[in-house]
């Protein structure tokens, strides 16, 4: 899966699946994946205490309409999982509009549009329906119908890993538990699926860690469950909202000069973006980044969160997002991933004074001329940063050289025992 | 006394006195800050050594002319203070003009004032004037009468503590050492005292220590006395120039980045302002940020030190002071301290991933909605800035939330068990 | 050697002389240095291991010429010394022109120049001529004769010290290996000799001590051979190009901030210049800025390094030089001298509020005026700054007053007994 449109084709295969924090549609979403990637599975039974949270009943959903006194649905759940508030109890009563209306959702700015909402965590129902619909319900009496339950199950995730040569690892992280909502995070998770096979192609130098979990929920389950293991995240990002038409933004971890910072805003650099400070809403960096972690993990996304009108509407549909955008981002993360694989620290073993590069073939015999070429200027930059302070991005930013002309020096200087990592 | 009306009506009070560094003009300064606010009095003799200064001999004046040959007074100090030369020795003489020339100071420029001068440590004696006094006065010989002593007595000065909730300290300082002059300093004072009344009828976390103390002398006076209790203060204002119409100035401590310097930034930060680098020049600020003490004490003006063509001048009279502006100094203080008072670092007892506010009535229940709560999102913040490196100011900045909201935030939080002071 | 026009006169003195890192051109021109200013002059055998280098075989050419069928010579070294590639091999040979032409060195975008071009490290021998030159060449049989001879010998360079009274040393350092090019460096070798004759007439603080030496081999063979006393190097200037029109350049050292970067920051901060950051090419610094050393040394040129046309060609000839812009570089080198000699850390010995300078005579005895004088200001400054943690130039930087005013301040405090070093 290289293409955008191949991308694409897998939102849309994921977008009418009704996923949640918890419950089936979940693990066919990581069915989905799995066939793409190899997935370890994980099941975490309900009532496991997970750092402060408990994890929750597991939520399953069959059925669930509202029909008129004729029978006739005017809200149905077979239409979308969006119409149904997230984590409903079961509800089958017969009530007036008047005695509904406090559990109906629309948006009046967008009054064809339907809403998303959840109510993971305090026992509630409801019904999310366009405003349009709303206003030409008559009054009189419906019946309500949510064929729901929340028992004791499990809360389900997914992790796929891409070898390294160390162990090392940078995560990347997913949400999976929105219902049909294709940019957050449908996109998310077509590009983490595409870069996780990209990366497997080469043999890279971390090892990658993919994790598809449900939001804030699942990230505090996983944190809880591999506590003993976090100090090997040296890296991570928690992708979403991958597809759509904006710019792409960065949002720096909670450190803020984190080597993740200063690699995806070397990346972005060239191209247009935005840069934003880390706050502790938004995605699963909120988890990553809580002061007890306080990992090197930011968030990467094209329009952020909450930032575009279809954020949490029936109109983030797999029309919002084009395969061009979320090509553009698996590129941006593919040169973040190939900078930081190579992105080391040098010692220079001849420290005093420049070492005779000429005698070793690495530097042009013929002197006075004043185009001193690139590969010359990277490995001179490369040795006088090369005192275990400096890492190769911060020879490339300093140098005005490029990361690649910069690695080739200090790959020909290692060679040539100059250096050493 | 609580309006700028108020505030005003203690200037033109205090306005006719003849106040210096020493005398009676001092005491009976503080005898009318006293009927506003309990004082300390102090009263440090003539001789006293003080780091590397001694305590003076005190001056006292009754009557000072310059008379000419008609027995008219040209020169008349029953009309003005700043007729007389603070610190003149006593002088009866008769001489011409000619001799007399070298005891006259005028302000050519602004020939219809009268400057302030003094002579505190050199012996000398002179009278000011306007120019056009002096270009008036015929030659011939004049009578020159100054009926003042420097004798042995006492250097005096004025307390006035709120107490608070912990012995900490904030020092607001206020010279009382001009004579005449309303923005300098007798709005200063006014401004003070105002500030004390108001702090009083709240109970402040830190005691607050207001100082009324003859310039320089005073203050190094006041430290030399108080090294043993110094590391008491933990934050300053000296206050001056507290009532011309012109913006507020906040002058940095010699820190710079000292807490004060952030409140009193942060404060005027919605205002037209200016914020002034230290130097070691202007008010009391020069012996608080000595380089031997160092303490996190700026100065709060209006328009600052000699910015202003009144500035030690005979223009410089409760007219030149606005109710209005002396109000606003005061409303920038009581804010300044309000936000002092409770800016805390916090610790965060669960900071690995965020704690469930939900299960704690502290988060909405409905999830999805793009418009987080502000009382929401400081909770959020303050979690994840609560490690003992930010203080609730530094929460502030980053979140561009309300200090109040995140102050609040805090306080919910420490309630609820999820932070400790 | 005091004006422009004298350090003109020595460039073109020395201009014709056929310099090359090693060689009799070089000794030469040690000659000549040393007809103005003492030199140590030291002859370092071909063979000897200077850190990662091995000190070359000496290079000395006689003659060298390309002459057409007829005998004529069409190109001549005794025209010009940048004819022959320097180092070139001896050559005696008759060729075609088909076979000559990889050995001629042209600039075809600047067809009436002769380019600078050597092969210092790998044998190869070569012409340089001009364009217009090279196209009026017809085809035919050319005799090629390059007299020179490879052998044994030494590396030359020469050392002047000007004492100071404290052993710490300045070092100011020039390129003596360019052959017939005025500005790169004639002119910095000028510019140095007369700065060591400026200050020798004084007595400066630091030793100074002025390096005339080839290029890279001859600084990497200085700091071999120097390596035990390399601490007592506390500052430092590359000197070049120090002769053309442009404006002047600092290049900082590798430290960015070191005490030579703010001194010579804020000399030229009056005067049009450009600041360029350091990087690991151009001239010596790069050996004095290597990671072993990174010594506090940067690199004053005028136009920099590779920044003009006339660069490294036969146009960089003593007209391209000016008297006035080596008379600007000598007096901004001369005041950064200056400063940096004087800019001392100092302890206030009365640091509990400010001392009472007017019982020393050093304040003002008539208090009131809006308009401290400057000495008494910088008084304040220093005694505020002097806590061994700021210099001189710091006090300066942080009280916008003249670094003379600070300097004079330091010295009445330190003779008043108020401040010591």
């Amino acid at each position: 899966m290289r293409t955008g449109a191949e991308m694409h084709a897998l939102v849309e295969r994921l977008y009418p699946l009704c996923r949640s924090i918890t419950g089936d549609g979940v693990r066919a979403t990581l069915d989905i994946i799995g066939e793409h990637i190899p997935l370890a599975r994980h099941e975490v039974p309900t009532g496991t205490q997970v750092f402060d949270w408990t994890v929750p009943p597991e939520w399953n959903i069959r059925d669930a309409y509202v029909a008129d006194a004729d029978g006739k649905r005017v809200i149905d759940f077979a239409e979308s999982n969006l119409h149904v508030v997230g984590y409903s109890v079961p509800v089958a009563a017969t009530m007036t509009l008047r005695e509904l209306r406090p559990h109906l959702h629309t948006l009046p700015d967008r009054p064809s549009w339907v809403p998303y909402r959840t109510s993971y965590y305090a026992p509630a129902w409801g019904f999310c329906l366009t405003q349009e619909t709303l206003d030409a319900l008559p009054e009189g009496s419906y019946d309500v119908r949510i064929d729901s339950t929340l028992a004791d199950g499990h809360l389900s995730y997914g992790e796929h890993v891409v070898p390294g040569q160390v162990d090392d690892e940078v995560i990347v992280s997913c949400h999976v538990c929105h219902p049909s909502l294709a940019n957050d995070n449908l996109a998310g998770i077509a590009v983490a699926v595409s870069l996780a096979q990209a990366l497997a192609a080469g043999k890279p130098w971390y090892t990658y860690r993919f994790l598809f979990m449900p939001g804030t929920i699942g990230a505090i389950t996983w944190l809880a469950r591999n506590q003993h293991r976090i100090e090997r995240v040296k890296h991570g990002v928690v992708l979403a909202c991958a597809g759509d038409r904006g710019d792409l933004t960065y949002k720096r971890s909670r450190r803020g000069d984190a080597e993740i910072d200063r690699v995806l805003e070397h990346v972005l650099a060239g191209r247009p973006h935005r840069i934003a400070e880390f706050s502790p809403y938004g995605y699963d960096e909120r988890q990553f980044c809580s002061p007890g972690f306080d990992l090197g993990v930011g968030s990467l996304t094209r329009t952020p969160y909450a930032g575009y009108p279809e954020y949490h509407t029936s109109a983030d549909n797999p029309d919002f997002v084009s395969p061009a955008a979320m090509a553009d981002t698996l590129a941006v993360l593919r040169e973040a991933c190939a900078i930081l694989d190579r992105n080391r620290r040098y010692t220079n073993l001849s420290p005093f004074g420049e070492p005779q590069l000429g005698k070793r073939g690495l530097y042009d015999s013929l002197g006075g001329r004043s185009d001193a070429k690139q590969a010359q200027m990277a490995m001179l930059w490369v040795l006088n940063l090369a005192d275990g302070d400096h890492d190769l991005l911060d020879v490339t930013c300093r140098s005005g050289l490029e990361f690649d002309a910069v690695s080739a020096a200090a790959t020909a200087l290692r060679d040539a025992g100059l250096v050493k990592e």
